[in-house]
């Protein structure tokens, strides 16, 4: 097989064999096929696109590169969230209780990664005491006893994809549908799930600009789940602003636990809801969404979900006391009100550029080797659609330093307010089964 | 200015500016851009193709890459042609001598290049004591003397060509219309052409199959030329079948010097007429191609035109009693008959095929290295739409060994005869002049 016919090949319409997306995937992973030709297949696939199968074959190929985490000691079926990413995404660690205290066995591998604030891990350490040093057995039991537990990145979990992420990186071909999805896919395979609920943002602050292209997007990974033998559900959420009230570390914890309890915002609590269900019934215990829903909002109700989560920080050496008490959380020095300059509604809050002024103020990390400030970021009080009075604070900003300048010319920059009456944006705009 | 922000407008279907056209070029060219992000950008100039401007912008970035040939010291308009490639294309030499004869200065570079016979140079040298040895100042003078000189291929010409040519071949970026066209006229214009006159073969044996994308890059070819101040005309020829009946080094020079008598097969008389018409309509020695073409016929009828050939032979070293005692060129050992099988009409000719006959005898080269046979060859007796009895010889095989029996599989297996009358093919199927 020589790797100029089958880039032709693709870049001619037609559809790879199995066995020409098995060659090129691991052909690249070894070394023995250079960048510049895959560079140039990837291009042929933004242009030409993949069919379901391709998809589904890029997929495993990419999985079959390295590494899988092998759950299979753990009782249950595994499903894990993936979200496309946003601003102020509290959601992970809310989530997982709530359906662990349902009886979904929660066994997530998370990282620290770049953006707007830190990844679960990051959040998770804002506890005192809180690592994610387990041994294989010990997380396996762990979830076991108590349904819930995160450990951090371990093992060479799907090189090809690395490989390939980094060059599309440079060579114009990130957007590309198939490309993104077996991308995606391929990570929370080799990760060990048995059933896959996804969250696909769309709106200013995310990936996917278009309603049209997240629709596209999460219809691709479901369509890829459901071939691969991976039962997987999608939804579309907004973000177009930021998700709940909190953007920063040790803040989106005090959030996540408030949401535990069923004091969230009401936008994160209702997303909660949402992909719980889902995963409810990927995980076998409910049979209807319905019905799972209501298994959800019993365990908020009843204590059973934050009892989880205490029980799950304090296996991981974390001082659940937190819980009760979230002054015991990392504080910032610097509490800056940000009051609206005029009356009106607020009309936009761009995700994306909010997330950039908590990254002003060290919440996220824009290379591998920044710190993160676990105790600043900021609390917004108000959201797209709310009225506001001219003086009232629109967010507070929790800084280590006085001097939020910057932030405050960035945030003043991105929250539009507007003398007509303004409609709150819908949260979920579509829901994904197939 | 980054890479990945030119791949990726042009991804996106936008114009690329000088600026982008040149720093893509020249960073490729020094090394400063990866392989792997041109080829990205070949493949996506593929799907979205380039403008006119664009297409001239990326010829001229490509003709500055390296050296130009300065051909000031010679008089007149400097007319060269150029021709996408075919089997037994005996043209050059019969139609340079004929131009030069009408007055037309000749100052050809040629090579040797790969393919079923050898280059220009490599039949010259057929002729025993040619060469192909000069300096640049005998180059010149013997031009303004006899107006007609090839020179071997010296400089550095388009070194961005030449390293992005052989990028596309290896990552499936060949076909693409502005690339074929500003690779073909960068080296044209580099190597000192005033005006430029095209014969884009089509058909079986032509690197464009269809007449529709043989007159697309004809056209672009055409554009290219008058955008950059080097007026250019071009053909659409033939290629279904060989051009002429010799193929092969001597066989050919043969053929070319009957035709310089008036002497040569029906086809290639003609197109040395069409193509020299508008050499000598560009190199402003008639005003219209009637006139230009007249002025061929009677140089050919007069001698003038194989005069100029001899002249030229005697100058750079050879031996001009050739052109009255052809056999004085190298001569095979055994001559084969290739019998028809059957009565009825020759129906097909495969050019391509039948340029790799030749090539088994020896007639070409496969790699660099190879050696070439300069006696070895096909002598045709029959085109497409002849008639034929059975027994009569369709062709005559000039070989070293007797044993051709590959040879004869080959040819009985590419020419065709039906037994309904066919047409014979136009060997001109159009004339593009702007």
């Amino acid at each position: 097989m020589r790797m100029v016919d089958v880039i032709e090949k693709k870049r001619n319409g037609e559809e790879l064999t199995t066995e020409e997306i098995k060659f090129f995937v691991n052909g690249y992973t070894e070394g023995k096929i250079p960048d510049y030709q895959v560079s140039s297949l990837m291009m042929a696939i933004y242009f030409q696109d993949m069919n379901d199968r391709e998809r589904a074959d890029l997929t495993m190929a990419m999985v079959e590169s390295g590494d899988k985490i092998n759950l299979s000691g753990i009782e249950g079926i595994k499903v894990d969230k993936h979200s496309t990413g946003g601003v102020g995404d509290t959601t992970t660690l809310s989530l997982a209780a709530m359906v662990a205290a349902v009886g979904v066995p929660v066994a997530k591998m998370s990282g620290r990664g770049l953006g707007h604030t830190g990844g679960t891990i990051d959040k998770l350490e804002s506890i005192s005491g809180f690592h994610v040093e387990l041994s294989s057995e010990q997380f396996t039991k762990q979830v076991n006893d108590i349904k819930m537990a995160v450990i951090g990145q371990s093992g060479n979990l799907t090189p090809a994809d690395k490989k390939l992420y980094a060059l599309r990186d440079v060579t114009g071909t990130v957007p590309s549908i198939p490309l993104i999805a077996s991308s995606i896919m391929s990570k929370k395979i080799a990760a060990g799930a048995d059933a896959i609920v996804l969250d696909v943002k769309t709106g200013e602050g995310a990936f996917m600009k278009t309603l049209e292209d997240s629709i596209s997007l999460a219809k691709a990974m479901v369509q890829i789940g459901n071939r691969v033998g991976r039962n997987t559900m999608a939804i579309i959420s907004d973000m177009s602003q930021p998700l709940g009230y909190a953007i920063g570390n040790a803040l989106e914890v005090k959030e996540a636990i408030d949401t535990l309890k069923g004091n969230g915002p009401e936008d994160l609590q209702e997303l909660c809801y949402t992909l719980g269900a889902q995963m409810v019934v990927l995980g076998g215990k409910a049979k209807t969404i319905e019905e799972a829903r209501s298994l959800l909002v019993e365990v908020v109700q009843n204590g059973k979900a934050i009892e989880v989560f205490k029980k799950f920080i304090e296996a991981q050496g974390g001082d659940a006391s937190v819980v009760d008490n979230p002054s015991l959380l990392p504080q910032a020095k610097f509490q800056i009100e940000l009051p609206a300059k005029q009356d009106g509604y607020v009309a936009k809050m761009e995700a994306d550029e909010i997330g950039v002024a908590a990254m002003l103020l060290g919440a996220g990390r824009a290379t591998k080797e920044s710190e993160i400030d676990l105790a600043v970021g900021l609390i917004l009080h108000k959201k797209v659609g709310d009225q506001v009075k001219q003086g009232e604070s629109l967010a507070t900003i929790y800084s280590n330093t006085d001097d939020v300048q910057n932030v405050l010319d960035k945030l003043y920059a991105h929250i539009v307010i507007s003398s007509d009456k303004v409609e709150a944006p819908t949260l979920i705009k579509e829901i994904v089964l197939d």
